[in-house]
């Protein structure tokens, strides 16, 4: 293990200093000629038991997570919750307690609840890697992104980027922010108004203020754009009840959407991110999506890479050299 | 490859042709000789990813795939979808093209919605089989039939199909006209009036219209079952809303299920099929579906070698002879 | 196999006799030392279908099943139902022998109406487990908690077990008291004078009442903790409509949950056991639950190498020298 200190957990991405995700990249890149083989299989972690416990519906992440462990051998097993009352409070304890005892070696947690997974790895004695909680943190999504930049443009340092969305209600921007930092490029986050104007004073704690007084703010696209290497823009999260801050859903896509139009504001270089599932006509037109900016499709196939590789750093015995 | 042309997906089962029929069945059969072993278990798809992708609930079909997956070595991952807005449209797109950069090797698709495996296929460049579209396709229950037949009967030219049921809304019965008219049945649709009626005006496209020429309609049961080698009786789907073609229930169950009594019209060496799953009472009655002219067992029986024989052919290295 | 008679499915505990019993945990022992090996994975069960076929929801009891079916390399394929009309009366006999006929080699059945297993049982030719239905038996329970009670305490024969909560509604409770009295054990169950009531004229056949007669029945928490070994408190079960029987849950919860409290009236060596999943606060206090008498995470623990046992015994070639 090279990483600066032992990881056990990974529940957000400022446990990891620059050294350590580019430990990770290093892994991921060799992990990834494995995805190129004719027999994508190897027995990495063969007679591991991998549980994806998923109390928010999700296709991509669980999918990925679980083709990510199926190709190191791992036995994958799905529990997903309705995150009922059942579910919660003491009982979530007692689920995560059982599927430990039943044999898991580690839980994949999403959860709806902000801090969800950081609750379970005090509780339980095996590694927890956040697949994404509430709005707080989503870690593997700001790896992936991190390492389809570092693929793409080959450094990440100094590099502006921008995000478009609903930042404060965004666990994707707020894993972004700290990853990004880390690697030194600079975040500005753009929105409406409303989205932006409070989030200092709400969300963030004591500890994280370091990191984002780094952040600019501003509701101007066009300036936003101007210096931008790389632009990402958010799923606009219909399904969660974010309407105090947000606007007139018409006038965010007149005035948020990513079109061709909006990036010819932005330098010819600039690379377009986005986590997904994306509303296409919403938050991205489909031409931009599917443009050579775009790097959308790499991030999903970057996405097992990136997880075969913290799956092996936390439960495997292997070295980077002995895979 | 001895298929006539090469094939990159199945989407419905006028792709092939009757070489390709009886090529595929050479398959099962060596591949139910596996089925056969105390360890089912080869690792002709070691190191592929299935992705089973149903957007309607299914436990024969997507069981059926799972295990002929798994028994060929291949990692099965599930995906259902409640068809809600969130997976339609341009969504449905990202999904698939989602699972496919996750590095699935072929998807299984069956949807509410007829053609959406071609709208599948033509967005992603893997294999898709199509595991039942809307009112549309289901091929490859129709290789199985076909191959149930094939071996129980020993050849399908020139027998006579019945098909009892609503035939205008069933892909059951669109796949199985063009299946055993390729392989030289005759296809009757036997059904009351209303879902007979305007079948030709409103479900059958120019192309198709050579095969459905060849469809004879009537109403008469008797007169039907009288020259039947073959007597397939199509579930009825409350569920589905034909109420307008669907006469009254009762009245349809008097007249059309498949009985002692009924079959006494029909040929002593006439077999029974059904798709599945069944309405015992409704459509069908027990003794029947339980007697010696039923081949609805084995029809589910056969179900695993001909798709583990697909998945071979669409995503396998191994030719008939390596396997 | 050693069994007394050949065991074909595990309907009910009752179906083994003391001798058979242990036979398991030797089986149960020997696994045990395999999930503690660094590649938790045998090929006992290479090439073996196991359907888990659950019409209830189950985290712990399908994941456990599952681990348990993987970990001896056996394919396992979940299959849920809602329960609903579709999957009752014929369609049900349909759907399990559909799941033979796809290649189950073993049906793990959980299921809402008591006596389904059998059903399933009686109508197809490969081996079923119960793993619960309705109000009747949870064997693998019963086996795990005699396994735990056997490895901790190092013999069952002679012991006093109280069982507190709503007996009469209870799978566990009920097997408990079959296998527990074949084990030489003596079972008293203590609820509320409304859960007591009215047991034997409505639960008990004519086969079982030499089994039940040997049961105490009491209201008196404090006399039943008295002698007690060992104190197994129910799960409380507010998703089944039990208030005719049930009293005022506050009222429940003052007289009879499991505290540091009540404890102190049963013996310093009294062992707690909890079916799972646990009600904290409910019907048993977290400091008792977590305390040095709680055998309830060992319970889970045990849970994987006894689910083993039986499937190689009701599915495997291997016998207990051979693994």
């Amino acid at each position: 293990m090279i990483l600066d200190k032992k990881l056990n957990s990974l529940l957000d991405i400022d446990q990891l200093s620059k050294k350590d995700i580019l430990y990770i990249f290093e892994f991921a890149e060799k992990l990834s000629s494995i995805l190129n083989n004719p027999v994508k299989k190897v027995p990495v972690l063969r007679g591991k038991t991998i549980i994806n416990y998923f109390s928010e519906p999700s296709t991509r992440t669980r999918v990925s997570f679980e083709n990510a462990g199926k190709i190191l051998s791992a036995d994958v097993i799905n529990v997903s919750s309705s995150g009922s009352s059942d579910e919660k409070g003491e009982s979530f304890i007692n689920t995560v307690q059982t599927l430990e005892a039943i044999g898991a070696d580690i839980l994949i947690v999403r959860h709806s609840d902000s801090g969800a997974p950081y609750f379970v790895s005090r509780n339980i004695g095996i590694p927890v890697i956040n697949a994404g909680d509430g709005s707080h943190a989503h870690p593997t999504q700001t790896l992936i992104d991190l390492y389809t930049v570092y693929k793409s443009i080959g450094n990440i340092e100094g590099l502006n980027l921008t995000i478009l969305g609903d930042n404060i209600h965004s666990r994707v921007s707020r894993s972004a922010v700290l990853g990004f930092s880390t690697m030194g490029a600079k975040v500005t986050f753009c929105s409406p108004t409303t989205m932006n104007a409070n989030f200092l004073s709400e969300n963030v704690s004591n500890e994280d203020i370091k990191n984002y007084h780094s952040v600019t703010y501003t509701s101007d696209i066009k300036a936003a754009l101007s210096d931008s290497d790389l632009i990402m823009t958010l799923r606009t999260q219909f399904e969660r009840k974010t309407s105090l801050v947000f606007p007139n859903i018409n006038e965010y896509t007149r005035l948020f959407k990513l079109t061709n139009e909006s990036l010819k504001y932005a330098p010819d270089k600039a690379k377009i991110l986005h986590p997904g599932p994306m509303n296409l006509g919403v938050e991205i037109d489909g031409y931009v999506s599917e443009s050579e900016k775009s790097l959308i499709n790499q991030q999903v196939i970057n996405s097992v890479a990136i997880r075969m590789s913290l799956l092996i750093i936390l439960i495997g015995e292997h070295t980077l050299d002995s895979i």
